[in-house]
């Protein structure tokens, strides 16, 4: 099968957009992307879009047809809904069809129009990412069920409240170099310590926001990739798997097992290991997402990501930089939207246009996304190079 | 690429199914899948979820991570949504998906839980089809769309609602002979024509129900398809194509541009032509849709719709017998599942198993289904052999 390579990007300011519609948002991004590539949206075969709950939010399923209905395109268009992961699933289904040959340009979407609805709307579309028969009727929120988690992480290896807190701090940092972000403020450790508890251990500082914004790659097989741009960057590996929604059938409180399987999955297919990766965007929903993930996708050994954190290994500059972007946490996450924002973000920091947040020699980047508390996991693997293991 | 065969399928009832949960329901109809492919569901490569609208309806969404954990399984799984199509987008996006090679073997699921839902429930989820910020926001519903194309219809053609009404005891003869229908009876042209009005000129017997139920497919590769069924059924052709959600937008009330593009595309992959269909299932969610769609299909010229009616050519027994099942307005219209409900009745008819309204000697068949008036269109082509061309 062909290889596939991202060769244009975009995407909008995420945060508070009051000032545009979930069409516009998704408008923004599609136009920077295409603009990016210097391609004409006529050549785009196909669309795909990453969308967790218009539904509950704006009243508005069937988004793949306003999508295409605001672009006046009449091509193929499909939503991909996995929760959190729907950007990166969605990414993934344009991966494989431009893979196999089915289409040759695929324009990927992700979108989410969270702040101007009622915010009781909100509260019910956080829910409806749980087990609705199980959880979601108690009102278990997602805050509740990564408390539990990190509880869990802190009995069994001893990581620390601050270990938590340290990840606002390095994403934030982050964050404020990023231009896109939610939030572009540093915050200091006291801070983060001290903020309102949410759901015990995990405070105001450890928990993602709630974003408008939208993201867009486009996607091209490598015969196309030079005519729109000299730095093309490679998908060389994917990964997607299932597990339980409930926290109650996990099998460990401390492992999101969709995010170990679906990273063998994608360093099995890219040919590369943990230590090949130069740069990674995580799904950092909550503090202890980050911690728990960075262990699962083999970065540090599992129970080492708290004490990863005090040694700075996932800072710009350290070992593994893990959320450049800002993160989840600070880069902010309208849920459709970010497993392409991560993308993204890889994206630019191969081909160092990261500026202010820029790791140096990134040659293999990945981006982790998972829905829920892992009921669906999504990693892929990116390179500047088709076959880096030659 | 590979040539890509229906090996298994089974559904529920479709009705007011009180007694079983949408989990119930999408593991029963997995279920008899798998019986009826006899394979062990740990064969199974990945999963394709068709759903439109769990998150409005029963405050569920991440339904693909539901799905698979309701099965036991940590395949990769993903929900498809494109409003009433949603059940055949995620049909082609699992034919793809072997037809390249990606998986070997793949369970598709179309399920839909509508019924034990408080009703305003339900009618928020019909806005949500449409165009929320054009449409929604006035109450603008499905029947209220369905009506002015009837209409439009009537002036251009001279469409007559005795027409319509014929589409509906049509379409409820055939259901009364299908054990998974959720109408099971026959009805009178004058009680059909006698109907409380809905939205003029659609009265309730225009109109197919709101329904449960859950239909499930398997596919594999023509390598792997003998070893689980001496009759397998091979899909050779498939199109897909987006259009204006909106009345407004659309380029002609009287055409459904969606399906017209669909199918020049499905027809194309399969090398056949109107004429070669010995069967279809249409998306008949209102009667006016099956007058309309057989015309964009090709199987009578454009306005003709009505009139062949009158002439029984689409009966079973007729020379394009359309919606043997007994269609939407009779099998009823979970709409996740509905796409692959479709597909079900064409692999039986083409396997002679559709006892009491089998239609004879069909060889190839074909599946056109709809999301709101169009905005997504998707047409599949099914034939007994994998190159009917030869």
């Amino acid at each position: 099968m062909r290889n596939v390579a991202i060769v244009g990007a975009g995407m909008t300011k995420f945060g508070e957009r009051w000032d545009k519609s979930f069409q516009e948002l998704a408008i923004e991004a599609a136009k920077r992307a295409l603009e990016d590539a210097g391609m004409d949206l006529k050549e785009i075969d196909a669309l795909y879009i990453g969308n967790n709950a218009a539904g509950r939010l704006i009243g508005q399923e069937h988004v793949a047809g306003v999508v295409a209905d605001s672009l006046g395109v009449t091509i193929p268009s499909t939503r991909i809904e996995n929760a959190c992961s729907s950007g990166s699933v969605a990414l993934r289904e344009a991966f494989y069809a431009i893979k196999s040959g089915i289409f040759n340009k695929v324009l990927v979407i992700g979108v989410e129009k969270m702040t101007d609805t009622p915010r009781s709307l909100t509260f019910e579309m956080l829910l409806t990412g749980h087990d609705s028969l199980w959880e979601g009727v108690f009102g278990f929120m997602p805050a509740a069920g990564y408390a539990l988690l990190a509880r869990a992480h802190m009995c069994k290896y001893g990581t620390k409240k601050e270990h938590l807190s340290m990840v606002a701090v390095k994403n934030h940092r982050n964050g404020a170099k990023n231009p896109y972000a939610h939030f572009q403020r540093e915050i200091t450790l006291e801070r983060a310590l001290g903020a309102p508890m949410i759901a015990d251990p995990l405070n105001l500082f450890d928990c993602s926001p709630i974003s408008d914004g939208a993201a867009a790659v486009i996607l091209t097989a490598e015969e196309f990739a030079r005519k729109y741009t000299d730095v093309p960057v490679y998908i060389i590996g994917s990964g997607q798997s299932s597990d339980s929604l409930t926290v109650h059938g996990k099998r460990d409180l401390t492992t999101i097992d969709s995010v170990v399987t679906s990273a063998r999955m994608a360093y099995s297919m890219a040919g590369v290991e943990p230590k090949d990766i130069d740069v990674a965007e995580v799904h950092d929903c909550f503090t202890i997402a980050e911690i728990m993930v960075i262990e699962d996708l083999g970065f540090v050994e599992k129970g080492k990501g708290g004490k990863a954190l005090e040694e700075g290994i996932t800072e710009i500059g350290g070992k593994i930089p893990v959320n450049p972007s800002g993160g989840l946490k600070a880069r902010g996450h309208p849920v459709g939207a970010t497993g392409i924002a991560q993308s993204i973000e890889i994206f630019w920091q191969l081909r160092q246009e990261a500026e202010g947040r820029q790791v140096s020699n990134a040659e293999i980047g990945l981006s982790e996304n998972h829905g829920g508390i892992g009921a669906t996991g999504s990693v892929m693997i990116y390179s500047l190079s088709s076959n880096p293991r030659r």
